[in-house]
């Protein structure tokens, strides 16, 4: 491995992600409770936010406006104004949730920042990851942040042109095969992946990955066993 | 002037933009016609705009979430659920407006881009952003796309850090005299200003711009001038 820049992966990867959005989701379940059981309400949500992705793309600002549209769709119109300002609410409280970052994440890169270029490599809203990053105190171990419209193939294969290196020269870390691992691989970079205990539906795959350039690690510390 | 990197602001610089807000602004006054006047109505949406800022930032996305709640609060929460289906229907329409080139912007970009790094520099959100340059065509001109968060002096120094120039080496050419000039000549950059007909509210400033490293065009093609 000739690595010249390591891409880290935000959410469930630094800090503390999807759980919340589990949380916001449960209070919006709690909320149209009186129209549908929890499972189906759960998955109407989750076909709202996939029909408007192409649109909105990753982000807690899609993510207010699908669940607003749930709403409205879910209880045939006849929702109350008091439940739509909740759902706003609840959004803008998930964009203030505090960062909790996840264990060994700072000795990592306390480690590997002086040795290689460290990068964020992320989706979501453009001010929200910012706000996070700099909210993280982690922001003086990273090069830039990259906040990507989506993490397939062609945009990846977007970042390591902008970043002047040969896609053999990329490393990425994250918590998702699908985003993190899977395109990477695809343009010939190598990616480790660090499982988080709960992942959004969309991020799923139902296969196992085997490949030369790819590394799966229990802890984001183990990474560290590859550069000693 | 020794200028490595040429950045352009897109909305209404390269292509319209601020005429399709104000018609989505007019369909929703219409929508909440009943409550208050045209002018009243605009404010309250202002407001609720400017309130927002700090957690959405700028782009569609926040602009949809402001007016629901502009329109939740404006007819004290007895607004009907078709009103808020419309405003997303609005939004959506607006995130799907066809990209109309501004004059000239065209042959300006051929003839700078071999001689110089040409970037997009715009606020907005990442996904929307990207989508307008491709759409536009104009994607080949351009080195890569930079959506920022904000276009404050912190901001433009972090671009050229990212960027590997020097301020001086630094030439940014917009329409918004508060975004895309003074933050640029605020850390020693070059700055162009050329207007569009139409400017958002907060985009406005009541004085006028003096400066050895500014200069003000009447229409894009003009710039060309300076670079004979």
């Amino acid at each position: 491995m000739n690595i010249k820049v390591i891409a880290f992966d935000a959410d469930d990867t630094l800090w503390v992600n999807e759980p919340y959005f589990q949380e916001t989701e449960e209070k919006f379940c709690e909320l149209l409770a009186p129209y549908l059981s929890r499972h189906t309400l759960s998955q109407e949500l989750f076909k709202t936010e996939i029909a408007n992705l192409r649109l909105y793309g990753y982000g807690i600002k899609g993510y207010i406006l699908s669940m607003i549209e749930a709403a409205l769709q879910i209880s045939n119109n006849t929702i109350s104004n008091e439940v739509i300002a909740k759902i706003i609410q609840y959004g803008k409280e998930l964009l203030e949730k505090p960062i909790e970052l996840l264990d060994g994440v700072e000795e990592v890169l306390e480690t590997l920042n002086p040795k290689y270029k460290i990068v964020v490599a992320t989706k979501g809203d453009l001010l929200d990851q910012r706000r996070k990053l700099h909210n993280s105190g982690l922001g003086k171990y990273f090069h830039h942040i990259e906040v990507m419209s989506d993490k397939q193939e062609v945009d990846y294969s977007d970042l390591v042109k902008r970043l002047d290196i040969h896609p053999s020269e990329f490393l990425m870390i994250g918590n998702s095969l699908k985003s993190d691992v899977l395109p990477v691989l695809g343009i010939g970079g190598h990616a480790i992946h660090i499982p988080f205990h709960t992942t959004w539906a969309h991020e799923k795959i139902d296969h196992q990955v085997v490949h030369e350039n790819f590394r799966d690690f229990e802890k984001i510390k183990d990474v560290l066993y590859l550069f000693q």
